[in-house]
């Protein structure tokens, strides 16, 4: 199921569209048989690019930063379903301590953690916010910034149990909103008696990307496969490459091959569907988020630019992680705009349902650059209104958010999987 | 978790409410320990009075009837937990059988059956419309008086499925809108291999409102003493008649008697409470629904006249079902009004969720009266928008749908132990 939400989409709808809309409950059932063998991630969300030929994933976020930004009567649904995934860990919980991470200066994120509390709070549970900063040794007030403000509070760690204000707080279920890019907090590290959502090798310590869009790619062929389409259609080939160092030629040639044959496959895929753009790649750190270190690589010599600035992994990431590896990424060209700048939609889930989604645009930006960038703006996206459903209007009378769900959840299906692979204490049942 | 619906209540929370919403994590716990427990109806609806002292439920529906009333902003949230409530007995499900009433003549009715049919299509199943009436034959349009139109299809059994189009549509759910007020018709009756919800002891054939009542008393009983309250404040006394028949002297002695003894113990509880109203009883037949023979009372007196009238069974119940006992049930006047008629909200589950709401109301009746008669209109529920919960507003701060919601929910948990217990074949395990 995914809600009928308005997209900026114009214009026709496209073959896989089409296909998708056609087959839903086939595609409906597909997912709920993965969701026998498989358990999702607490929370998820997921950039999705539309080349108007072509779907695909181009980051899955473990640790959605921007629940601020989805249309508020989408809440409730939010609300539903974490309900459903709070009750499958801890039916009994009466308190849900939130760890949001250490950024109480970044006001547009105090404002996602704002949300998220108040959606969690819907629930009927008793959420607090703990805070993993040694500044905050008694319940803070921390401005939000629109008259609110959030109570950060010490979290305490008795060897056994995390629990805020001497114990009398004492949850079940722990849920963390910080992706751990500055590495995991010490007192996170020994929860054992109670449930941390998502688990900490969830965090950017642990995950890779490659590892990530490799599990995507089986996905992405049984998928394929049971719909009996292309799988290029719904993804983005992609390669890592290891042991980033931009001084050394060696390096520099081997990561100019691979982004040349790379490139050669799309243009290839380009020909055979009749596509007249000229291909190009995303290198990414193969560790991190929030877009920093994006770059856009149109050729060979494209890498070997980067090379000559001297840029090494410093200008790929500076966010602290070493940018020990680096992931080429087919770019997806997006069709989507709102007010003129280049957009892309980004799918919002909580357990395995889709509960909402928005544009993240960038009038900075062109439609074949990273938009997660200084500058980028976010427009929720609203329910289209039965009223509105008119036969003759397609964004209306057609939801074109399904495609973008069911994107959304293969990836976060590979989200599950990888979750499960790279387990450090694995269930054995 | 209950949505934050507008009520049309106004002025100060009562102590139970504020009892309720304080408690909110402990009931929100409470409900989900039950859920573990026991398994809610596919769907629900619970009509509520509220005095202003205290809540009941008066009447619990295993086949709501008017998901047309719900606001439209709600049927993602039906939806959602539709496919909650699908995928736990058929997760492998593509296809959806809706066997509704035989009411075609009825739009009423067909524009219910029209909206659970779009609620539940939003799932992603393929959903399609089983006639149970040997009129229809083959696929035949229903109007249903708005410009749309529904096709009734005929059931076809083949000794172990029921199927629709010779076979072609093989669903695993098949879901009953027909509260068999009329009797079970005979292609119902042995349907093995295929899940059949609710089931055919939740419909009037089978059902007894004492019963239900009697079970309700019990999980009141529990509810009330976790919460600390009378549970008199979330109930109703009743008491089920036996053996109607006015004609004879004895019976009407004692069912007079009967009622006497129960205005005694609600004056006696309006003393403890300092209420000045008079106290009254509604009359209902045991069995069937939709408001028909419920009759005031407010004295013995009443009884008698009731006899004079030589009024019988006929004039208590019309519907085709021998009214062969009675319930007496406790009357609790509504302090709701919609645009000045006495009204009161009629709480709309799915699975366990809470999935809105809507008033019903009547003004050519009073407060003390049954408002689910002839001239009874509809108002639905919307949400509370967050830019509207003004702390100033008791209506928008506070969600003052919530005690409606738990009393919704504490009735449907009757029903789920209602159904465990007159199931004819009980699962032992």
């Amino acid at each position: 199921m995914v809600p009928h939400l308005r997209t900026a989409l114009k214009g026709a709808l496209s073959d896989l569209e089409l296909k998708m809309m056609d087959a839903t409950p086939m595609i409906e059932r597909w997912f709920r048989m993965e969701w026998q063998e498989h358990t999702p991630p607490f929370y998820s969300s997921v950039d999705v690019r539309n080349s108007g030929i072509k779907f695909a994933p181009i980051d899955t976020n473990l640790f959605p930063g921007s629940f601020n930004h989805l249309a508020e009567e989408l809440y409730p649904l939010a609300t539903q379903a974490a309900m459903a995934a709070v009750e499958k860990y801890c039916p009994d919980a009466k308190n849900l301590l939130l760890i949001p991470e250490d950024s109480r200066q970044n006001q547009r994120y105090l404002q996602n953690v704002d949300h998220l509390a108040k959606v969690l709070r819907l629930t009927g549970l008793n959420v607090r916010l703990g805070s993993t900063s040694p500044e905050i040794t008694e319940p803070t007030a921390v401005d939000v910034g629109n008259g609110q403000s959030l109570i950060f509070e010490p979290l305490h760690f008795n060897g056994r149990r995390l629990t805020l204000d001497n114990g009398q707080f004492d949850p079940c279920t722990i849920l963390l909103n910080d992706d751990l890019s500055n590495g995991v907090p010490e007192i996170l590290r020994n929860i054992h008696e109670q449930i941390l959502l998502p688990p900490l090798h969830a965090g950017w310590t642990t995950r890779r990307k490659s590892t990530h869009f490799s599990i995507y790619d089986a996905v992405v062929k049984r998928f394929a496969k049971f719909l009996d389409i292309d799988p290029w259609l719904i993804n983005a080939l992609h390669a890592k490459v290891s042991d980033v160092d931009f001084s050394n030629p060696d390096f520099v040639n081997g990561l100019a091959q691979t982004a040349e044959a790379m490139l050669k496959k799309i243009a290839k895929k380009y020909k055979e569907y009749g596509i007249s753009d000229k291909p190009f790649l995303m290198l990414k750190p193969d560790a991190g988020t929030k877009g920093i270190g994006v770059t856009t690589i149109y050729s060979a010599d494209d890498i070997r630019e980067l090379s000559n600035k001297n840029c090494g992994a410093s200008c790929l990431l500076k966010n602290g992680l070493a940018a020990a590896d680096i992931l080429l990424q087919e770019g997806v060209p997006t069709i989507e705009t709102v007010r003129s700048s280049s957009a892309e939609p980004v799918v919002y889930m909580i357990d395995r349902y889709v509960v909402g989604g928005f544009y993240r645009s960038n009038e900075q930006r062109g439609l074949d650059e990273n938009l997660n960038s200084t500058g980028m703006q976010f427009t929720p996206m609203p329910f289209v209104k039965q009223s509105e459903r008119s036969l003759s209007d397609l964004n209306t009378a057609h939801n074109r958010f399904y495609s973008y769900g069911v994107i959304g959840r293969l990836a976060m299906l590979a989200a599950s999987l990888e979750l499960e692979q790279t387990d450090p204490n694995p269930d054995f049942l």
